[in-house]
């Protein structure tokens, strides 16, 4: 048997072995966001650790940041020629509430109707055991073809805040012929992807002060202006009729889309119907004389995560509250600059903001967007391993979604990263319920061990 | 020497002996939330009892309810033709915490610059003292011009929870002429108030619901409605530029004030500089062409009392939210209809809500505004009361505020009630060193006796 067919032999025999570690991998509760959680971040961070020594590779470092560490492993092949790729993952997960909406608790990983349910299941423990599992149906074949470099990052759901430094501060350890990102995922069970473009990232919270507390809404009412509304009224301004951001100058920078673009968002084979189902929304809005996978893919958007003010149980409290948040997440598209978008969104606060109250924005790390070209040597590798194992060519599909760490990889160790990862539009990633499609995961691991052999040119 | 000036006589004799009786009343901890203290809620209704046993009346009658006890008493004037007066009060008592702050035991009432130091001095046990000390010296002259019904609760501080089935129960019982309640205050020593008009409230959540659950602001933001949006966009529509509310007939029944209501509002000694020390807001706002007095005291207003969507924790989760929650509350004023108010509100969504999300809307209990006719015969009573004791005329007050014992025994009762009290606005009811000035109040018990004698007609 050639190398190539042992290792992949090597996958489909220890798949059951590769779900458990998942399982156990996803018991952690690793949620960035919370301080309550960091002693799992710490387990996580060693639960890795111990799984790449298990499957032979002894330089594993867990590397302290400003903020949670990073996961630093390698193993270089015996021929000295070989390239080197270098696997990025977030081994930390989004948080869990509403967690009454969860139909199993999130930590406790639970096989269903073919997926396997838990929080980071899909996004992304999954696809950093798929690549593990991948490495070690490899290395069991007694020769590995390529140098592999592994690093996990533990602040990924939380924006990245202190990988910018570790890269700045370890890029010769990090130097490598290829970076492979699996945080991105596939169109449809049938449909293998790969994502050639991502939006960026920038996020904030707009705190609106009233009265210095909550006041009785019969002894004040009428006379003093209501933080809630004045919050309402911004965010109300914040888009045009025609669904457009209407913050100065926010497309000064967007490059319109040319007609080739515009004709490979056709090929997609996701219908409106599709989203509408995937979301359960009623109905799609987005922003006029875009079809809704330009909207998601080459569009820039102005969203509202989160929002609270005054009172929020159950009945009625009659007050004016003393305050109103909101939480604005802003995704991006190649070109704009995050630092440029703070500014906008500052500038149309201070036109637009009332005497009556007084105001705090505060900026959440965020990221550039990306975009690569199909024709680089990674690229072809990954499309020609994806079509081996689902018989068919790959879609190329600009996403929606940020990683911000493919455009700090970009800028520090100037290269780009190959995206793919096998997570689906319906595995509620961020929501209760996440979970991850087996089958599609399984095959995800064969075309990981392909990806490797094409790219070190091994037939 | 005349009926009535007997009585005033024996008021003025008995003052150290109706302050006695309400320093051993407050040294009764009658905290309605704090469990810890439902015997002292017991102590207080038999308290009160033992009082109006002392002061000959015999029908005295500790009722049940689901809560604490409401003290029921009646004495029968020995006039066959004689009006009924029902005076209500509530025994319960604010918690004390922050108790560090008081500069002495809230429980043991202290006298300190003419005032009387203690929780409940003021709100309301002194009011309720007053009129028990004024029923007394009356009746100490062998006859009373009206029959007396009193009825005391003891859930004032939590809501009156229970008192609008005790009202029900009791209709028959608690029939009468004319309803008084000292629950209300003066504006300062010298400035007797009649508080002759209450606002309304109805209150309402509106629930905006988008996609079925909360999705990636990535992978699908920019083709949905966002629904922290949607409720953004309503909330801001709900006021036009001149703060009027913009519900489809909103004002059609609001009653113009007239030139002499609003030179009522220009002698209430209260300045917009007052206000904003207050509150703490940077800047009143309020409807265009009416002073904030006017704004509070006379006109109907829309306020948010609170605002939920999304991720609200620390730091940043990006999403877009299935739903948006927000509570809708409304002061009304004389002759709008709460039931009214709920069909334009109703109006303004169906007209105003976009395709792309469902709502729901849910009423909360309300009551309509409530504003007397100052020629009314029991306004005129106390009117002329007052001024024989202050040598001036009251001024009439059109408080903000929904005193909700009013709108129940309105509705339930069908009368109104004649609002008074002689707590100041400096006494710190609901604080700290909670007081009673007991010039002021001993003026009241006097004013009190003028009252009844003038309600009963008597010369």
């Amino acid at each position: 048997m050639a190398t190539r067919e042992e290792a992949l032999f090597n996958g489909k025999q220890n798949y059951n072995y590769y779900q458990e570690l998942l399982q156990e991998f996803i018991r952690i509760p690793s949620i960035s966001t919370d301080p309550n959680h960091k002693e799992d971040i710490k387990l996580a961070s060693n639960y890795l650790k111990s799984v790449l020594n298990k499957f032979g590779i002894t330089d594993v470092r867990i590397m302290d940041t400003e903020g949670h560490p990073v996961v630093y492993a390698e193993k270089r092949s015996t021929n000295q020629q070989a390239l080197t790729v270098l696997i990025y993952g977030h081994y930390d997960v989004q948080p869990v509430d509403p967690l009454e909406l969860w139909e199993s608790n999130p930590f406790e990983p639970t096989v269903k109707d073919g997926r396997l349910v838990g929080r980071g299941a899909s996004d992304m423990k999954g696809q950093i055991i798929a690549c593990l599992a991948a490495y070690q149906a490899i290395s069991l074949t007694g020769t590995i073809p390529l140098n592999f470099k592994f690093i996990f990052e533990g602040e990924e759901e939380i924006g990245s805040p202190n990988l910018t430094p570790f890269l700045e501060k370890n890029k010769e350890l990090l130097q490598c012929d290829v970076i492979l990102n699996p945080d991105a995922g596939m169109i449809s069970p049938d449909t293998p992807t790969i994502v050639n473009g991502l939006r960026g990232l920038t996020y904030f919270e707009l705190m609106i002060k009233g009265p210095d507390h909550d006041l009785h809404s019969g002894t004040f009412g009428g006379a003093i202006h209501n933080p809630a509304i004045v919050l309402a009224d911004l965010i109300s301004g914040m888009h045009d009729s025609d669904n457009r951001v209407t913050l100065p100058g926010f497309y000064d920078d967007v490059i319109p889309l040319t007609e080739r673009e515009r004709n490979e968002f056709l090929k997609i084979p996701v219908t409106d119907s599709d989203i509408k189902r995937q979301t359960g929304a009623p109905a799609l809005l987005g922003e006029k004389g875009y079809s809704p996978l330009e909207q998601i893919g080459a569009r820039p958007t102005l969203d509202i995560s989160g929002m609270l003010s005054g009172f929020i149980g159950e009945g009625s409290k009659t007050i004016i509250p003393s305050w109103a948040m909101a939480k604005i997440g802003m995704r991006t598209v190649p070109n704009q600059d995050p630092n440029k978008i703070y500014h906008q969104l500052k500038q149309y606060i201070e036109e637009n903001v009332p005497k009556t109250v007084t105001w705090e924005l505060k900026q959440f790390a965020g990221g550039w967007a990306s975009i690569s070209d199909t024709t680089n040597p990674e690229v072809v590798a990954l499309s020609n391993a994806l079509e081996s194992v689902w018989g068919k060519k790959p879609l190329y599909k600009r996403e929606g979604g940020s990683i911000p760490v493919v455009a700090f990889m970009q800028k520090i160790l100037n290269k780009d990263s190959v995206l793919t990862g096998f997570g689906l539009p319906d595995d509620k990633i961020h929501s209760p319920n996440e979970s991850l499609h087996l089958e599609t995961w399984k095959k995800g691991i064969l075309a990981l061990i392909e990806f490797f052999y094409n790219f070190a040119g091994v037939k």
